[in-house]
């Protein structure tokens, strides 16, 4: 039985080889990503109990997530298999400075957007679980899904579940109005929000003074906790995680965290990253910082966490966080550049 | 100038190598193709001109086909950019006997299906133009590009020039029924029909005592005659083309041509090919005929050669018949299986 | 819970792209695959609850091999992981005619073959299950390996489960005196054999006079049946299964399969397979049989469906049979080698 | 009708993956590069009307570079094809500090060295043109390449083209005094000179004082202001243009540009690059002024296009310069290292 | 010290993967070949000591052919080196029925073409040898080298080695006038000739009535009897080797050989080839052949090993035959398309 | 005849491409490497005849690696083929900061792990050689591989050959006890010692004390002379060499290095690397110096020539220094970062 469950889009992930650009590439790799499907991989590599919740067609691609997903050792038994239907897919281009990575999505009219409002039992789907978690790019990407996702974190609040909501803006799917529109009918059923200034902004309305993140100017942390604060106030959060991106240069950067809990702040140490591939930084973040709350670490000890483990991820091809639990306590405790031997 | 136009979508072609299947690969090669566009990129290739008309979306993919357009030196001019949209995709598993190759197709919602009845000029398109040609897949993406299909045959057959269409009944695209009905729209103003005795039978309602077509069977000639008689009774063609595929196994086929032309059928001779990738030879034997005929060989000529250079066509990677015209004559004159140093 | 239980090793695979040897290769394919591991994982695939037991290393390719097997939806909570200790690995050469393919073995000292006797709870493993599947693999690693299977048949037996052997000779691991002496403690309690006349020469000391198995040659059914009687009078095995390959050459065999059951043989029809990896096909005829004696088909569906289903798995890349189902039951009633669509 | 016409040579680019260096690889990407030619293609991918005028063998090779020039727009028409003779090669091994890449050239004898006087109609060629660019490298290759260079320089300026010539001094194709002796012939008639002050002091014969330019050291740009005023003064070239590389390794690079036009000069702002593929940075940066003359733009607003256009080239692979003018207009403008989605 | 001396050129050959045109590739596989420097390779394979003897230039690409050759244990202490010029080429397009493979050399102006006449020192590099072998691709180079051939042999003859001589002819490098003009100086010389019909006719004028070797045609060992018997009327060779391909199509080829030893035949048995890189076949046949005569096998036993080692080698990648003597003595007793385990 | 010996173990090295994990990669990038195999080849590419002392089984990875030995023009007439027996295996993962590289040896039970004590006849291999290098890995393989390092560092001492040891100390192999007593059966015969702060304690017992050598901190070259005065005082080392490993980030290194020699201490200059490849640095340190002995490079030129050498070997993939001695002297005179054509 999974303690964790998580519900939103996985999509094929292509990417040209080697810096390529997609109008010349003559190939492309191909993986599996996706917000909460992220957070569920990340959380059983870590050895915690998570089910991925979602909607797939029954062909190759919806296949092959299944399979990805059960690789990691997800539960993959709550998916909805259709007949029809494709699935979503995105693309990726590497960039290095002063040319920025670029996602193009193709993920209209995929399955899960598709979705009916009675494909998932809640109900059993909760069954035993500790924990519910979804991103704003779920209710983002159709009426239906907006209702679903209503309707998870309801009852997940109601039968007594952590509910942690990442706020997640994607301009491409919605503007901030409907954003906002949609995430009230649900915000106040979360426990743990996850966000930047920008989500604050566009999604919740929150915009402070001082907000404005310069991509290479070092980041101000004050000004992060007073978004937080105006967050607390507004939506009683319990917690609230923000992770803190410098761009050195886009294939350098500073990584730390800030969390939120009890009306108290931590931030963690930070890393210098020399990024690989940065896709599902985010979500690792979030992953360990569940990891850490279900696991009753204290809360400079869970910020410390996720952001080494998440650290860990950007020099990682995929979204997916190829590591072990020991790993990042030996990146906590000794650090270190040498080859390990 | 172009003296050839097709009309038609161009996808996105993706597929694993090594004969993997879509759900073990880690890797996708990339290349273009469509049924239309094989036509034009071929006819090119034998220095015909020709022009590809079609609907594209401004973004990476959409411009990497309108580029590989042009590598081949088909004229791009003609073709509509959208600013959304996306670009259909077809996903191909190469098989050996005994599983059969498999095409995926994810093309809904593409940009072409989605255009608008105006967006060719079609007097500017045909301006100096000798031959259009288009396939049964055009009219079958949506109800406007059937339109469209229909505007531009009358338009062609009005300003003189000749009209190939190749039948191409896809399933997944429609049903018999539609098929017939839509076709019927404009099939009388087409002078050479291409198709085999399925697509005779679900686009045309056509069906010979004898129609069936084993897969190991030897072709059964004469029946094919009967067929084609059939369909110049009833719609009048002056040219009908068929490529006939003998499929000894997956990766060994025997392939010839029957041409009917000026109530004379012309049978070509047949090769034995040891496929490398069949797709687009159907194209290419369309591509082979219209050449021939635009430079007035002789009918049984026309068919040597249609069925020469669309045999070389499957003995090379992806959809284009990356073969020169002198190749083609060499074939027909010496053959011979030993190194050309 | 898992209907179907197997034990043995699985190994990483190792095997250079491209007909290249060992001696010139620049890299190697990684996949995964073992005797036991490939039943297990070809069950999956088929919807038939599996359970793969084994002992493996906690290293980046111990958890590989663990990752592979929950990809396919394989149980792996009954695998024992080592904090030491090595993972088995094979090389394979893939050639054509008139250079045979070779396989390689590294797998001494391999984690399962240093295993304790007591590193599993067969109780607790056969739990619910209905089906124990080993081979002549398993007890050659080493003489614990011997005493496990030994252990694990009994305990099966006992349990009322359906215990099947396929008898798997290797001349690298043992000698024919040894394979005898050792097969004996438990060959009485296979209900299901399977094997090939040099297995049945080389484990069961049963040849019989025109036991010859030429490459080219025709396959002497006759033979076959033969041997089976023998081994049935020997050892009361309800059922057998004989995998039939003629290889016309390294890149073409013909493959057929015999079953005895009841009293009686059953012959499958034959397919030539256009061969692209035939590692793990007498693997998949097993698999192939145990998923339709689970699923109660009469026994001449039972040895159709195994054989067109190991056929299959000849075409695909890896150990493992990337079907589905459906595509099976497919090629059993139309075959085809035209282009699926 | 082509705006802007260049002559030169194209070569089959041949370079090791993964930071390989030749001895040790066993493969090789091939993409297509040569100084005019990159500049006739990243002007095509800013929409310029451009025609590459060059001489190739009829050969696979050969048609290949004129079908990759045509892939990006480039018109082809005017490149003469001669039945025999070889395609130039050149080698490029990637390395990183302290090891500086390599170019190995193998363009002895290509065809366009063997070119005859007369290959080319000059009247034609240049008919509705508006510029006309070449560089030093053409008149280099053989005393016949020389001569055209001369006819084309002077007839380009007689029918009234703006004439810009990039000095690239390269030492392996000839001497310092032969450089200067023959770039006498013709240099008087060059409006727009490109070059750096190595190129100055080969080509031109002209050296200042302070006149040394280190390789990790700050550019000092009052150096190359003193340069560009003695050219100017003894040329009378309307435009000069410089692209300043500072190296601070060699992945890391800090790029900006200087601009003379009418007197005066314009610095650009200045980019760090991480690099993956610095070759054709310089073509770019030539296109990106060619560019913004041909459409007008203020002269600091054509040095700070041109340097943020070809920074940006240096991130991607093969000489291409594969943006859209709307992303060059988005880092002029915005900037960040952040991800795009 | 080496017991055979080989002399000729060897080149870098480059080839496009997966059957694909050079037109269309992206990259280059790279590898090492040349008629006498195969011969080398694999008789240092077999475990006889050889030595190559050519011109290289010292740059990354000559150095890796000096490489190549160590790397199977050729002695390359003979190997002249000049500081300039430039690495022969050949490009080689796989190909499949009907299209025949192609070979396009880029050889001209190579280091050894533009050898000086003391280059070597053949005294030295004949001492303690006992065989010589060069081909008349050599000689065709360039005068220089037909002069160097022709001092080579006469030396090697002078001092008691058995010569052996490929006549080999190529059309691109010289006419058959020439051919046999040059041949005509040295062939007296030569005491164990190889080469087919065409050779014979183009480089000895030899041609009998029945001579036409069709593609797909039987061959006629009495023609090739008949041919054999005219030359060795005409130049009194004490031997001749004459490999028998038969083309069923490109990827099947049918394999034996024919021996001349003091006026007898000796005819082989025949292999059917599944053909993956036939380049090369013809110089492991030779090589059989002088391995055989070195370690004095008798007539019969000459002529069966030099088959089955060629046939294996039209298995493998690259021109080199990457096998053992074990495995070709396995082939000719054992035979056989089974798995090797 | 060779001038330096060299003895060890050579492994296979297996590591996935584009800093992916064990974990999650398809395909292995092959080669070879060893401590006392990289230095012997990394002399012979400096043109110092050197030989490689081993043990290999004879199967096709034991041959390839003899192979990639003579590639490199290294003597492998010394090496011992066992019939029977594994080669060594060593995975790498590549990492980037905070992720460090990380190495997995699978060498348990290789052939020369398995040695005889008189495989080798070390007055054989020690004829007419200078210099006998060997590392602190031979010794801990197996206690035989002890006693025949003890042998052949006696032997050599006892034949004048100069005795070089890097003492190397790899906890995965034995503990610092034993590599402790072990070392103390032969150090007294070595003439110059090798290694850093951590193998001086590990191995010597040496631990001065500041010497705490961490990841990102400045090297303290004092506390290097310390520990080196400290060896010598004890062992009476001639020569010491220490390379000095500055961890900017797992990517970005600054690399120099430290000799003592006849009493006196010379430190190099410092080279920042932007590391591809470390593995194999020490070992290109280790053979710039004996390089520089043995033609007898003054002191400071030595640490020059063997850091110069060793920085280039670390942006090169794999193991072996694939660079030119012109290339070092070009590095040391002119440095530079620019683009060499």
């Amino acid at each position: 039985m999974a303690d964790v469950i998580t519900f939103g889009e996985a999509m094929v992930r292509l990417y040209p080889p080697d810096f390529k650009r997609l109008e010349q590439t003559e190939s492309l790799n191909l993986s599996v990503g996706g917000a909460e499907w992220n957070v569920a991989v990340d959380l059983a590599r870590l050895n915690v109990g998570s089910s991925w919740v979602s909607v797939l067609p029954d062909n190759p691609l919806g296949r092959l997530i299944r399979n990805k997903t059960r690789e990691h050792g997800v539960d993959t038994s709550k998916i909805v298999f259709k007949k029809d239907g494709r699935v979503g897919l995105y693309f990726v281009e590497f960039g290095s400075s002063p040319r920025a990575s670029k996602v193009y999505y193709d993920r209209g009219n995929s399955a899960i957007s598709c979705m009916d409002l009675n494909d998932i039992d809640w109900d059993e789907v909760f069954e035993g679980a500790k924990w519910f978690h979804t991103t704003g790019i779920t209710p983002a990407l159709s009426e239906n899904c907006a209702k679903v996702t209503e309707i998870a974190i309801k009852k997940a609040k109601e039968k007594g579940l952590t509910v942690s909501y990442d706020l997640n803006y994607r301009s491409k799917l919605w503007s901030p109005e409907d954003a906002k529109k949609t995430t009230e009918r649900f915000i106040e059923y979360v426990d743990f929000c996850l966000g930047n200034e920008e989500d604050a902004e566009k999604v919740l309305g929150i915009k402070v003074e001082k907000a404005k993140r310069g991509d290479f100017a070092e980041i101000d942390k004050e000004m992060y906790k007073e978004i937080i604060n105006e967050m607390v106030k507004k939506y009683k959060f319990k917690y609230v995680g923000v992770s803190l991106r410098e761009s050195i240069s886009v294939l350098r950067n500073r990584w730390s965290g800030l969390l939120y809990a009890d009306g108290n702040f931590y931030l963690s140490k930070s890393y210098e990253i020399e990024i690989v591939d940065r896709l599902g930084g985010g979500d690792s973040f979030t992953a360990g910082l569940i990891y850490s709350f279900i696991n009753k670490k204290d809360y400079q000890s869970a910020i410390e966490f996720a952001v080494a483990f998440s650290a860990l991820k950007q020099t990682i091809p995929t979204d997916v966080n190829w590591v072990t639990y020991q790993e990042v306590e030996d990146l906590i405790k000794k650090g270190g550049a040498r080859i390990k031997r």
